[in-house]
């Protein structure tokens, strides 16, 4: 056995206990504290195996299981922003390539590549896998919102408008799962947790 | 589409969120917070899919995530048992069950179903998969242990006699890993992390 490589694969699993302290905007339904990305990925994981009977394309489920996992990893420097925070997402991309070089490359190479790999595929939203995870990404907060009077939109410069247009990755990868999610946005509306 | 299916599906994705609530015994590196159990299963998914080369038998890695992420579902209603409590491990089996058939059902038949024999093969060790899943399940505490000065183990109770044995799924399914961990655990009991 290489000791270098088990070291470094151990340094890596140390280094992202880190995502556990990584909050998010949305709440958790039960006492509405913060969730943390490892939370969130977690969840995520076993969205994708529940739901992949909705995916409208031929899907490699063990590729969608390991993008979902890792595709927060980056937020352990560059932490998570905001998906209404206009500004915020301005150097987003920069700050978040920066962080993937320092962590991915604690990695033994082959390993980093394929961690690289995954990430710019979800960021890259052009395969039938990315996609499926863009719709889960967006349906688990949503879900979330929704059972906590639509806490996160509640916040300054969120409207329907702006969650119908960041919902639309559940449109297409995901459509019959779209037409549910229209009726709760529908009903959100009409509840008052999201304006009009 | 079913609605229905799809509505015991998200009652399902919904009533996982209270998995972010059930603790672990260990803490956190960086802020000594206790670990909760969806952490813990997505920490585990990460490190199935980078250490899988040390397994000793062949491996099929989407049951293997799968497994990891649903390994501790049925916490929610039976909790967290200490690994070293002795008494609590006594009615946990029964408590479990009882969980399992609250929780599991919840899913469509089918997804039920398949939860239902992932956990069971987890709790068997019987597999290749099951006992790899097994050995990562005692080395990420274990890992979380060695780099906050043996949190866990100072608790009453726990002795290195008692580690060492608890380990052995890692000698048995990641023999290269187990050299490590015996290092580890030696390094603890010099440094008084752990009882000699």
């Amino acid at each position: 056995m290489c000791k270098e490589r088990l070291r470094k694969q151990i340094d890596f699993i140390i280094e992202i206990d880190k995502l556990k302290h990584v909050f998010r905007r949305n709440v958790l339904i039960s006492d509405r504290r913060n969730e943390n990305d490892a939370e969130h990925s977690w969840h995520l994981a076993i969205m994708a195996v529940l739901l992949s009977e909705y995916a409208e394309e031929k899907l490699d489920i063990l590729k969608v299981l390991k993008m979902v996992i890792v595709h927060d990893l980056v937020e352990i420097d560059a932490n998570d922003t905001f998906a209404y925070d206009e500004k915020g997402n301005e150097d987003k991309e920069e700050r978040e390539i920066k962080a993937a070089e320092r962590i991915f490359n604690l990695l033994p190479k082959d390993q980093a590549d394929e961690i690289w790999s995954l990430w710019r595929e979800f960021e890259e939203r052009k395969t039938p896998e990315a996609r499926y995870a863009a719709s889960l990404d967006r349906l688990q907060p949503l879900l979330l919102n929704y059972n906590t009077e639509g806490h996160t939109w509640k916040m300054p410069g969120v409207t329907s408008k702006k969650v119908y247009k960041r919902m639309e990755a559940i449109r297409e990868s995901t459509p019959e799962i779209w037409e549910y999610v229209k009726e709760l946005i529908e009903d959100s509306i009409k509840k008052g947790y999201l304006l009009p």
